[in-house]
C-alpha cells in the first residue's frame, strides 16, 4: 500500500526496486563527461534509419533492451510501460515500443517524463497492480531542434541561455522483488507559470516549478537538503541551476553543496558549445540510467534526490504569446549496500 | 489492493467511485442526439477567447469545474489530476488546468485518453496514493482540423470513413468513499498496427487494438459480451464498429446486440454530415460523463464496458509513410443501486 506523507508526498512500503536499467546516447553525449558511462553510443543521428524519427524510437527500442536484459527479463513479463517523449503526439514512444508488446501507458510530462514514469511504474509495483513495470523516455537534437525551433540547415545562432538537446535514452524495469536502488517516495509537482516566455531560457521557466516540488518534499518529509546525498535535477542548465539556488534560499534552503544538474553532467560546457548546458527528455533519463544508479549501486550515495522538470509549452503556445508552464517530480531514490 | 487478474486484467478491490462528472460540448454537439445532456453548451467555437487552443483549454476548465461541483469538492482536496489531449505537447491541458494547482501526471493516449485517465485515477484512488483523483480530456474540431489535417478556410472534400472531431470535454473525479458508479476492473491495451496508413480512416486503424483489449479483458476474467448490460467504444464510428464486429466474430464474440460507439451516439449520421461519426479524446469522455454516467445511476445499467481507443500517429509520421499504430484501454464501470 502507499501512504500519505503531508500535501503532496507519497511514501512507497514495500520499496518498488529498480532491478534494470539502460542508456543509449549519441555522438556529442559520447565526447562529454560521461561518454564512457552509457550502454551503447550512435555515432551517426540517423543511426541508421531513414529519419530522425525513426532513430529516436530506435533509442527507446535499444534502452528498453538494455534495461531487460540487466534484469534478466523478457518483454513479455513486463505488465506496464509507461513511455513519453517531445515529438508531437509523442510518436518516439509509440514508434519505438509498440514491437514489445507490452500494454502501454502514453505519459507527457516534457523533460520531467523519466520522473513521471518512475513514480506511475513505482504505483503499479507497490499497489499490485503489476509484478514489473517499465518507463521509458528519450530525446534526439535532431527531431526536437526542427520541430520545436528552426531547420537544422538554417544553423541559427544560439542565445547564451539557450540549451542543448540531448540525443539519448533510459529506461528503467521496477519489480517488487530483488536487490537494487528502490523508490522510497515521491512528490507530484503542480503546474508553475511564472510569466517567463523565452523559449531560449527554458531553464528560467522550469526552474520555479522544481522549487516549489522540492519545497513541498522537504515540508512533507521533515526533512532538509543534508539529509540527502546528493540532489539531481533533470535540466535546469546553468542558468536554470541559478535561479533554483536563489528560489530555494528565499525559503531558507541551501542545496547548492549537495545539487548537480543532469544538463550540466552530460556535456562540459566549456569545451562542448552548449551555452547553459543539455536538456530534453532523454537527458535526465540517460544520465540517471548510465551514471546515477549506477553510481548508487557502487555505494557512491545511499540517498538521493531525482527531480525532473518540463516545459509544458508548445511552438504555438509559444507562437501565440503564452508564457511557459512547467512542472517538476521528485522522486527519493534510495540504496544501501547491507540492506 | 489491486489484483492481477489473467495476462492483462487488473481488479479493484476496494472500488475506486466516480462521485464527480462534467461534461461540456460545442454547437454541433448541441444539436446532436444527446445536446441536452451536457452539464454546458458553447455554441462560438471561440468560447470567447483568442484562439481556438485556448478555447480548448477552456473546456477542460469547465468540464473539471462541473466534476467538483458534482463531487461537492475543491481543487484543493483532489490530490491528483491525469490530463491529455490531442495538441501537440498536449497543451489543451497543461493550459486547461494549471490554475487548479492540483498535481498534475499528463497522459497520452489520443482518443483512449478518458479510459487511461480513469485508469490511473483509480489506481492512485485504490493504492493509497490518493484520497481523490481526476481525469479529464477534450478535443475541438477547429484545433483539431488545422494540425491534423488542413487550414479550415481550405474547405476540403471530406472521404464517407473520416469522422468529424468532437469539441468537447469530460472530467472524471474519484473518491474511496461514497455511493457512485466505480471502476470495477480495467485492461490497459497493447499497441497494435496492422499497417492502416489511410489518415481519413482512423476507425479501420483503431478497431484491431479495440479487439485485442476486448478479448484480453474476457479470457482474463472469464466472461463473455452478454454477462454486461452494454459495451461502450470511444470513437470507431460506422466504419470501425463494423471492423470491430468482424474481428471480434472470428475470435466467437458477438457483440452486436449490446454495442454502442460515442462517436454514433453523439451525432445523427443521417442529418448531420459527419460520415462515419464523431472523433477526438473528448468524444468517448463528453458522452461517458453526459450519458453514460447519469444513465447508470438512473439505473439503465448496472455493469458495462467503456473502450477507449487512440491513435498514435502524428502528421509527422504519417507524411513520412508510416502506419497507424493504435491502442485501447477497457474500463470496467459497475452500479447497483441498492449496494
Amino acid at each position: 500500500m502507499l501512504k500519505r506523507m503531508g500535501r503532496y508526498t507519497i511514501a512507497f512500503e514495500t520499496r518498488p526496486r529498480i532491478t534494470g536499467y539502460g542508456s543509449v546516447a549519441g555522438k556529442k553525449e559520447a565526447q562529454g563527461p560521461l561518454g564512457n558511462n552509457f550502454d551503447k553510443l550512435f555515432y551517426d543521428a540517423y543511426m541508421g534509419q531513414k529519419t530522425f524519427e525513426k532513430a529516436e524510437s530506435l533509442l527507446q527500442r535499444e534502452a528498453v533492451l538494455f534495461a531487460l536484459k540487466r534484469s534478466c527479463l523478457k518483454s513479455e513479463d513486463v505488465d506496464f510501460i509507461f513511455a513519453g517523449d517531445l515529438l508531437n503526439q509523442c510518436i518516439g514512444s509509440s514508434f519505438g515500443v509498440k514491437d514489445f508488446n507490452i500494454p502501454y501507458l502514453g505519459q507527457y510530462g516534457a523533460c520531467s517524463t523519466m520522473a513521471q514514469g518512475l513514480i506511475m511504474a513505482a504505483v503499479m509495483v507497490e499497489s499490485g497492480a503489476a509484478n514489473r513495470a517499465a518507463c521509458v523516455t528519450s530525446s534526439h537534437f535532431c527531431t526536437a531542434e526542427r520541430q520545436y525551433r528552426l531547420p537544422l540547415e538554417y544553423g541559427g545562432q544560439r542565445t547564451p541561455t539557450s540549451q542543448w538537446t540531448v540525443t539519448g535514452s533510459g529506461c528503467c524495469v521496477l519489480e517488487n522483488q530483488g536487490k537494487a536502488p528502490f523508490v522510497s517516495k515521491a512528490t507530484v509537482g503542480r503546474i508553475a507559470d511564472f510569466g517567463v516566455s523565452d523559449l531560449n531560457n527554458m531553464g528560467a521557466a522550469m526552474a520555479p516549478a522544481a522549487s516549489n516540488t522540492i519545497i513541498d518534499f522537504f515540508r512533507d518529509t521533515d526533512t532538509k537538503p543534508c539529509d540527502y546525498d546528493m540532489i539531481f535535477t533533470g535540466d535546469l542548465g546553468y542558468v536554470g541551476s541559478k535561479c533554483l539556488y536563489e528560489l530555494l534560499e528565499r525559503e531558507g534552503y541551501d542545496i547548492s553543496r549537495n545539487h548537480k544538474d543532469c544538463g550540466l553532467m552530460i556535456f562540459d560546457r566549456k569545451n562542448q558549445d552548449v551555452h547553459s548546458g543539455g536538456s530534453g527528455c532523454g537527458c535526465a533519463a540517460s544520465v540517471l540510467c548510465s551514471t546515477i544508479l549506477p553510481e548508487m549501486i557502487d555505494g557512491e550515495f545511499n540517498n538521493i534526490l531525482f527531480v525532473a522538470t518540463g516545459a509544458l509549452m508548445s511552438p504555438t503556445s509559444a507562437g501565440q504569446g503564452e508564457s511557459i508552464p512547467a512542472v517538476a517530480h521528485l522522486v527519493n531514490i534510495r540504496y544501501n549496500q547491507h540492506f
